[in-house]
């Protein structure tokens, strides 16, 4: 058990390996320290000096003279062994190793840093880093590390926890973030994570009093398996998680494995894992800051109706064009709210939403507040987004105190764009945001993320707030193979005589199918063993004794079996099944199948397990379900039997131990109340070859 | 022809409307010109004072003292068409009307500004707006019009040109452009564009001698047969065009259509036009200005390869990632650049491209600017990219005058992101800009750009610098449905007698289909009368009597013209081709046909006429074309007899006058050597009802 109070509230901070020599980089952790106020001690611990900025410096973490909670070691790779026995002898709580020269520097690297990862944990010592630059908690004025920024930059207390895999770009992030006005709670650098990993910061960060977003950037995901349980968490106490994940492209893979020694994983798969977990994927630091911007306040929408007001109506068109993008819906007012808006709003302007109220009535600070409060008052408007251009002065003055107000006297989120520099109104930004209105540069982007809160908060909406449900061993340790005689295969039988052959077709129903049945006669088609289309009884009979006649002649030595009776599938749609292993968990892959999986690539994922609902939402993200559902005047398919068919290799994977892949393509889906027919399958299991059936 | 001359660097400004009220909205245009440092004359005019901001104030334009270039016209609306009409009298050369209440304003408005255009145009005077709120030329410092901004920005002359249909948001796109160190040559707000368009406007950019880039806020596209003429002048000229187009959405297009008047074009026809023609599409205001950043500076890179230098590893990963998403190459750099790069970066950075230099590199001066000219001097690079994080004070300055050492030395695009505050190295991105090194907020966003600056330059070498070729009256006046005569369609002749019909099959090859001829019996297969994978002469002589037969017991009374005998089309891939008027000019569709029309939406889209290379090039955007090109087993299908094809309707659809649509589909396309076959076709003209054949 991890006590993170050590790390972020340390009562002592000792720097291992600080330089004596005044203003060198090496005294820096120290100057940050004192610069930004930290309240605790501080030990330089080094001993080839007495004193560093004017305090005793110590020859060891263990000579210094109290508990050390949290110990920056600054010394270089080669010595970084003896510096964390020394801290572990000490009884320090955690190391930061800032070094460089581990797991990202070849192979000679990554057998130091396993050592380093042995020893610690032996230890009882928890390890940040190596290749890492720090930590920061303004809420306990703890800036811990080097960054050019520290120098330079004024951290105050806020509600935005991060946790950034690279300490340069992290803190360039920051940066940006506190250049418009969005505050830190806490920012971890884990480094190359020999030991502390992304996935354990975050669980602590969803557990603190005072983060209310979560930005991740990474390079590689370690622990892939406790995400969905994090996710979870998010979801159940509103805290949302936003994802700067990179190396999506093949390119970008290389650079973060020669990085920070991270294998990038399918992108696909990631991308669709995290959809489904509601962790918020960012294409880039702006998005990821957006973000922030919009989850670090409480509010939470209903639905997905926003309400747009606006005082130019191109930002208006932006801002409508933004929401449609994000899922959203421009919201239909109700006839009292146009009719009040009406009477306010100039003829140029517009009183349907979005709601062009001109620059005209911003100058009337009494009609403004009217139109805003109308708006937000409307039931089908779940959030307010207010589109400003170009604020200056004593009008931008104005137009806050009316915000605020409205959204004093509302529950749902007000969201502004400013489309204007920063400087025009200085000051502006910072007072909404104190009071939880955020700003953005441009009406796509406060679109973009009041889509992002709404899709959190729905998904939210559907998480129970209890404890995870069990996910224990399987109740049966079934054999793979065992569990999938449930599967629907089509309708066959093995008949040895004409008049068997006849008989069993009219069991099966007309039209049947007629293959040789012959361990030695892979071919069928060649061989002339295949008859399909077969309507009557005469024939099947015909067939069969013409089959049997063409087997023997194409291959005189050959066993046969009889021939197999099959029902002739007809009127399906193809799709494809397939469950693989993924690091997060079994996924199920469900697709256009037959001919058009590689033209379509069309393909919905999820991680397993899912409930009919799920299985019914991933018909919904394909393109081939249009087929399903009766396009081009076909008949519609067994959607039903389908989602039986999903239920029955979720619950497969569920109670499946071991390491393994299925794969059913084709799957014919019949018309509406005839089924679904596996026609083909494959189970490849890790111990042995792949079995499978041939339909 | 327009005397633009007049309007950016008129002699004088008439201001009509003038208020004398000190201090008041009324007068601020005159205090911006006068604040601004516009070195002509003003004229107030207003019959209601003496004196305004000090200066004579006359009762009309007539009456102004020297000859009017340019009135800006700040009147209402109802008293427009006199303040006109005196503008026109006095001879002033343009009239920027900025009061609302015109198109945007319901029927009445609609009515009020064509009585405008209609007043204006008969009396020679060139009308900006209605609805608009003026102009800016920094190199002649004129500031003319009214927006919160004038009273505070300092414009400085600079090469970028922006034309916008919005005055707020356009402004507002200014203010967020200065706020980045990025100026403008032009700013003309077009608003209503009751007279002057949007194209207008590009024309004259394109023509002068300051501007490099234009960019384009737009709401609706006017004119849209101009933009093909205007954007070949753009790629010949090296002067690229970036344009917002908003409205993309149902709600954007719905309020677009309330705010300008606009009625939005389909977003997707708009998409791949501007595509076509290089036009570079911004999604948000962000992305706008980083275009501005990029087009801004001359150089063009000669391929795709992206050469990327950084001092953090997590940046370079997202440059890779960002230039993989943009259609750039991360180059492989040679092995001499490798060597000497290994000499120079710790093993913890990178050598290979993205190349990580590491901050300790940065340190070292002469190093980090060897290793930077050396990626830019690698012949496998074609533009350079330099992705920093949070650089600060003295560093900052030092990597500044690095970067512009090593693009000083080279003829590469040399590109920058900072992933920091502006505020910490104030002064470095304004340096670099002024120099003509582009600096963005992110690697991501600096990858974008990038990549929008290499498809432009690929697509301007294909541009020939001289004039357009003619584009007159077609050749010859043939119908439509004449011309039609050369498509391939199944091979098929009509039999009386079944001797005839084996006589046909035999000279179209087997397999046939037979089916019955008359134009009493619409549903052939109903009534017996087709059959199919007919492959031998007894065959078809059995079939060719059971259809006369059976259609003559389906349908006693029918006229029986005989039975159509057609080749039977085998292994085909179905496509759609198809011609659409377009407001850009004809329209080539090419995609997915028959059944995965619906499914696939798979299509390609160009303005015509193309030639063979470019039909390639629309075959390679499809997904369907891998199954052209033997996805699954397939044979290859004939590629060049589908270009045929395609070429013979673009020459079709290039001598065709008038308004009308062509749809082929499904067009099989055979394996390669068999070619293609039309199965049906249609062909609506606009005087008559659908001309077609059924195959």
């Amino acid at each position: 058990m991890i006590d993170w109070q050590r790390l972020w509230a340390p009562r002592s901070v000792a720097v291992v390996g600080a330089s004596g020599r005044d203003g060198s980089l090496g005294q820096a952790p120290v100057r940050y320290l004192l610069q930004h106020g930290y309240p605790g001690a501080i030990f330089p611990v080094n001993p080839s000096h007495a004193q560093v900025c004017g305090m005793t410096c110590y020859p060891s973490v263990a000579a210094c003279p109290g508990p050390v909670d949290l110990a920056l070691v600054m010394v270089g790779a080669d010595r970084v062994p003896a510096a964390l026995a020394d801290c572990a002898a000490a009884g320090a709580g955690f190391a930061v190793v800032l070094a460089s020269g581990f797991a990202e520097a070849g192979a000679e690297g990554r057998l130091r840093q396993a050592e380093l990862v042995e020893a610690a944990a032996a230890q009882g010592l928890t390890v940040v880093g190596p290749n890492c630059i720090g930590l920061v908690n303004p809420h306990a004025r703890l800036v811990a590390g080097f960054s050019p920024l520290f120098a330079r930059a004024a951290f105050r207390p806020g509600e935005i926890g991060l946790v950034t895999q690279s300490g340069a770009l992290g803190f360039g992030i920051v940066s940006l973030a506190l250049e418009r006005d969005l505050h830190f709670s806490r920012v971890l650098n884990t480094g190359n994570e020999a030991a502390l990993t992304t996935a354990d910061a975050v669980s602590d960060l969803l557990a603190d009093d005072v983060t209310r977003v979560i930005l991740v950037y990474a390079e590689e995901l370690r622990q892939p398996e406790r995400w969905r349980e994090l996710a979870r968490l998010s979801r159940a106490r509103g805290k949302a998680i936003a994802m700067l994940k990179v190396g999506r492209s093949q390119d970008g893979a290389r650079a973060a494995a020669s990085h920070t020694a991270a294998l990038a994983g399918d992108d696909r798969v990631l991308d669709a894992v995290l959809r489904q977990l509601s962790i918020t994927r960012a294409a880039d630091i702006d998005e990821l800051l957006d973000l922030a911007a919009v989850f670090r306040q409480p509010r939470l929408p209903r639905g997905p109706g926003a309400g747009i007001v606006t005082t130019s109506g191109g930002a208006g068109i932006m801002a409508a064009d933004g929401c449609a993008a994000a899922g959203l819906t421009v919201a239909e007012l109700g006839a009292g709210t146009r009719a009040v808006l009406e009477r306010h709003i100039p003829a140029f302007g517009s009183a349907v939403n979005p709601v062009d109220v001109t620059a005209q009535v911003l100058a009337d600070r009494q009609v403004f507040r009217t139109c805003l409060a109308q708006v937000a008052a409307d039931p089908a408007v779940d959030l307010l987004l207010a589109a400003f251009c170009v604020l200056t002065g004593e009008s931008a003055d104005r137009t806050v105190e009316d915000l605020l107000t409205v959204a004093a006297a509302t529950d749902k989120p007000v969201l502004v764009s400013r489309t204007g520099a920063d400087a025009l109104a200085h000051g502006a930004a910072a007072r909404l945001q104190a009071a939880g209105v955020p700003v953005f540069a441009t009406p796509a982007r406060a679109a973009r993320a009041a889509g992002a809160l709404a899709a959190f908060a729905a998904a939210r909406a559907l998480t129970p707030a209890g404890p995870a449900p069990p996910s224990g061993p399987p109740p049966s340790a079934r054999t793979p193979a065992q569990s999938l005689h449930r599967l629907p295969l089509p309708r066959q039988t093995l008949a040895t005589t004409a008049e068997e052959a006849v008989a069993a077709a009219a069991a099966i129903g007309f039209p049947v199918v007629l293959k040789i049945a012959s361990p030695d006669i892979p071919h069928k088609t060649e061989a002339g063993g295949v008859r399909l289309g077969l309507t009557t009884p005469d024939g099947v009979r015909t067939a069969f004794t013409e089959i049997i006649t063409a087997s023997r002649t194409y291959c005189p030595g050959a066993r046969l079996s009889g021939v197999l009776v099959q029902e002739q599938i007809q009127d399906a749609v193809e799709l494809l099944l397939g469950i693989t292993p993924s690091p997060f968990g079994p996924l199920l892959t469900v697709g256009a199948g037959g001919i058009l999986v590689e033209i379509l690539q069309d393909t919905a994922l999820r991680l397993l397990p899912i409930d009919r609902n799920g299985a019914a939402a991933m018909l919904d993200d394909l393109k081939v379900t249009r087929l399903l559902r009766g396009a081009r005047g076909r008949p519609h398919a067994d959607e039903e039997a389908l989602i039986d068919l999903i239920m029955t290799i979720t619950e497969f994977a569920t109670t499946t131990p071991g390491r393994w892949e299925l794969d059913l393509n084709p799957v014919a889906v019949l018309p509406r109340g005839q089924g679904v027919r596996v026609l083909d399958h494959l189970l490849i299991t890790h111990e042995g070859g792949p079995h499978g059936t041939d339909g």
